[in-house]
């Protein structure tokens, strides 16, 4: 009877967590029209109907199809339309292409959902959320925040610049406003730390966390905050982005080929700054942590600053020594670490094994998550990570210094 | 009593010619879901609801806002989202961002066109269908062919083949299989013909349709109808899309950098030739004119037939005179005729004068009519026209040799 | 005797003919460094040493090769490497990579010129200057005006602002200034005129200006003289760069894409104008005749003049009927006409029937001759043509207008 | 008397070794022609004159300008033209239009150097081979480098394949055959190992390999010599270049633009891989190491192996421990390692402090040296860099592995 009830249980909190967080992006969705989810606005951007496609074709493909029998594909050309970039799976729509892609409509894709929703429920009635189930959950929770990422940009390439939802002074979908005024030093004395994911503890975490590792550290500082909009205007009017000086070669020539004279959705007209938001348009606010500036604009930030960017692992050991603490998870926070696999490092095998690994090179790692991070979906020793010229992500910084 | 009721009967004629063309635009966009209304596959496309709003905008700008003293604008940014090219209009939305612009949706541009024809019904009620009325009913027209043509274009990008509606063997928005096995030649003699609208007529014609003048022909043959996609498979089985000597440079160099090797639309596996229609995908017919070429392959096609595309003064002078016959309407046909003011043209003043004479640059000359352009809209002297390297108009062509 | 005679001076005559000519690119290339023939600043501009061997190797190729028995090829892969687009003759080498090939040096080239001369001297002792070594000739100096224009350009891509040779105050490679201070116009009466060269009168003509053949002509009137400097001026200050309802929507648009706000190297500093010649940097001299304008710009001008450009068969009625007078041969005049076969045109059999024929599209035509035409190059019947969008050609205008 | 007698020949050998690295770059450019010199033939290569010229800016820029009260600058557009990057010390002309510039010619240039060394000489005569200096010579011995990377790059666009100079089997600029049959692998027991050049130690170093600090190592083994081209075709044979599973993404997407098969210089017909070299085409030779490979290719091939890229710090280390022996210096050695400054790194004030530090983002470490680096340039802690794309290094791999 215990022994029952308890399984009883197991499965309800199983099916249920399977449900929360699909249902989760169907709420992000919702206040979404169907033009609004077919539109890309650049190559990086995916279609919000994409998004909702492409989760679902991942439990199709990797735990209905190889493990559930009688399970009938609900079309056969969405393997084909929703591969991002499994090579081992097969070919796959061009990236650059979805937002070509009219049909399937969104109530095609909401009925595709609810057949793969269907049988995942039996699936995970019977399994449980196994590895590869959580997996697939995980990788839905990126796609909420790639979802945000995507409509934010889809959303300001239109001249009325309309809202996703909400109130642009006080959306959950926009960093919040940090208390201190002045950001504080915290030391960190170096020397030999462990750092990356203990595959030991049964977490969940990505392939790229592990293994834990030793790393030798310089004794640094690290700031207790972000950095804030109001420090980035003083960049601004100090000529950050008009002093070769500052700049990585590469990101100088960046800036002048995008024109860049500010962090993305951010305007100007007379000194009155304005920013774009997921809740539409408003004014800057000096005490929040600038957002959504590239990786050479973090690193020419901090070269104005008289600092530097931390790298993954100072970042790591000084959160987990206590550090670094106000304002973590409202931006992502730029590293100078370059993205590569951690040593002894192994994909797993197959086709999820094309994860994380086939993207380490000429990215750089940010760390801790931000206002459009998916609750609970983040922690300590992940590694996120784009191109150092990316500006769509809620992108900001943190600075160090060595000691 | 009679006065009275005439001109009621006429009031009544006018608000219908104008509803009726309006309502045809809404016809051919019913079948499309509010996801294929929003996409724009490539620059040359406009989406389907860009469509519908723009021909509106030509109402509202050119009709309401001059003339009607209390309209009401609809809303202050669509001047801007819609209009096309009228440069003396003010600022525009870059073309090649139409398929940007997920708002506003169907339901708004519906509402839109509501309120511009509630408005625009009253005002041909008083003053009938005016010059300025006609121009904007015949730019209408326009943009239902075009909408067919993008939207084909648009669902052909996708993997799927989806059909734009019917049944691919007898879709009415695809060239009619013609009854004449070989082409006959008809002869004209040649001298001074006179060619373009004559304005003391009084019926509708473009600008660019004026004046009527004298051209001196050489005695010429005109083939008695289009060019079939029987005869095109003929040119490619003889190396059409490989032997330069056939192909001007410039098309021989578009040739390859587009990897052409058949018209648009066609594919091929193992010989079996198949084309994507309105309708959906099928065999090509080789009794059905050739669609979807380009100047510069239908200019190569007459070169190895051991002819030559006629002038637009020949194709005219030849329908005129009862020649070109069979099969007219079905494809536009490309002559070799630049595109180019006819002697004393003249621009009207204003911002409807940019209309044509601005487009007179490295664009070719196609006469006639196709399958997609709405019944009644075009006529003898009518002048279509279309860069060299264009596909995806109805475009075929009709040869002509020297007599 | 006497036939003998005749016989040796016509020999004479026919070898210091061809040698003339050829000796002409050698004095063209002498003022160039090793340096300077070798480079290409755009794909349209080919280097010195290019112009020397292509025009070399159309004499190897069409006369030597065919009709010498025991004519040995200089080198091999001359052919691949010299052939600029004869698709009959074979591949060739990539016409924008031009400026990759350090070898063969210059001393080589000049090698490769003895060679050819030697053996062409011998043939056209015993042959004359039969139609293809007229063809060869006319084709070489068609070069040396290329081999000016593109080092123009080469020298010009240099911030030291280099001169070709001589002074730039009277260099015979720019237009000299006109005395007329303003233009007049000349009138003409239309109706039925004959055009094109006359091929029965035996002289030289290239395939493109035949047949001769009637057009009928509304009444017109054409300036006496080009446009100058001064009037550009005009236009520049009256914001003719700036004002979208003067130019062609193609126009407008190469416009914004390229920066243009003056004609091709021109450039000011407070209202100083300064020009770039073949002599070097000096100021701009408002009586001589504008050059280096694109089709677009001519158009723009013209329009804005209230006038138009002449066609060609106008610009070619006028001059044979005594008017166009002053300043002919200054600069190329740009005409209306896109380039087109004349009716009856027919291109001659093999690789030289590429000659002209191929480029019928997406081009203008442009009448008269330049300052840096070699002297007795053009005639009356002549047609130049460049695509709409080029400028590095000596290219102006001469206005015409409606009677 | 003695002291006098030293420091006349510490004068002497400073002047001598001055002298030494500066004829050696004309030695190097002696076999080329003014055209060779001339030619750019893509954005990363630079004409050899530009490297002879830029060379001589540097000691004209920062040793002779600031320092010798009377020195006369050569040429007032020098520094615009010559300068490669150095954003403090002004406006230069774009790195892609250096092939542009035929003047000034070799001969001012040959001038530009005499007059630039007479100077040095009497200043290295007074002050000695300072920092400064030193930097100037390395950084010279760095573009002899570029100069015969570069110029192989040019001669390899060329159809007529011409050579450099020598014969192809024997040519000191091409990797040297290696004995070892098989590779062999060396452990290292990991730990924290010290890397880095030793500032104490009074040797020249770029700034670069500052500070010595220690590192983290796991235990790991390296192959005692690089990757051969026998070794090479075997990948090529079992499908490496059409694997995905064995790339990169980026690396992946990179081979498919750009149609790579085989490493950059080879070609094959019918299975018979030719290559070519400064010394002409020849036979691929099995036991050469393969070189001219990108960072995607190696990673690729490494993966295939089943081994991997050593981190810049276990090739360090294993070197300084007396492994990766054999072969070493044949060609440079591709390292998993993004290139990032040292912890502490501090780049130079002024102008110099450009030479390194604003170029660490996304480029990846090379280590050892090629058969085109001057004799005496490198040592064990010298880092190279290249992004993980290119390919016209002399660039290879050798392999390591998780012990």
């Amino acid at each position: 009877m215990t022994t029952t009830s308890v399984a009883v249980d197991e499965t309800a909190a199983a099916v249920a967590r399977y449900l929360d967080v699909r249902d989760h992006t169907e709420r992000l969705a919702a206040p979404l029209s169907a033009e609004d989810q077919t539109v890309q606005s650049m190559p990086d951007v995916s279609p919000t109907k994409w998004h909702r496609a492409h989760t679902t074709w991942f439990f199709e493909t990797f735990l209905l199809e190889p493990n559930v029998g009688d399970y009938r594909t609900f079309h056969p050309a969405y393997g084909y339309l929703f591969n991002s970039y499994y090579e081992a799976v097969g070919e796959r729509h061009q990236r650059a292409e979805r937002g070509l892609l009219s049909r399937p409509g969104i109530d095609e894709i909401a009925a595709y959902r609810a057949h793969v929703d269907d049988a995942m429920q039996s699936l995970v009635a019977t399994v449980g959320v196994t590895p590869l189930v959580e997996l697939g959950l995980q990788h839905e929770q990126q796609h909420q925040e790639l979802l945000l990422m995507d409509i934010k940009h889809v959303l300001s390439r239109n001249p009325l610049l309309p809202a996703y939802s909400g109130d642009a002074r006080h959306s959950p979908f926009h960093p919040a406003a940090l208390t201190t005024s002045r950001p504080a030093w915290t030391g960190h004395a170096g020397g030999t730390v462990e750092v990356g994911h203990d595959a030991v503890a049964g977490s969940f975490a990505f392939d790229n966390e592990s293994p834990r590792h030793p790393v030798w550290l310089q004794p640094f500082e690290i700031a207790d905050r972000p950095v804030t909009c109001g420090e980035w205007k003083a960049f601004v009017y100090d000529g950050g982005y008009r002093r070769a000086e500052l700049w990585l070669s590469e990101g100088w020539a960046t800036l002048h080929a995008n024109g860049w004279g500010s962090p993305s959705y951010w305007s100007s007209s007379d000194g009155d700054w304005r920013v774009f938001t997921l809740a539409g348009d408003r004014a800057v606010a000096d005490d929040e942590p600038v957002c959504h500036v590239s990786y050479f604009e973090a690193d020419a930030f901090a070269r104005w600053a008289g600092a530097r960017l931390p790298t993954e692992a100072e970042w790591e050991a000084a959160v987990a020594a206590g550090g670094a603490a106000t304002g973590r998870g409202q931006v992502w926070e730029w590293t100078s670490s370059a993205y590569a696999p951690y040593p002894g490092f192994r994909p797993a095998p197959g086709a999820v094994g094309e994860y994380n690994g086939k993207f380490m090179v000429n990215q750089y790692v940010l760390r801790g998550g931000s206002c459009v991070t998916p609750a609970g979906h983040t922690r300590t020793t992940y590694r996120n990570f784009f191109p150092a010229s990316a500006r769509w992500a809620f992108s900001g910084l943190r600075l160090a210094r060595d000691a």
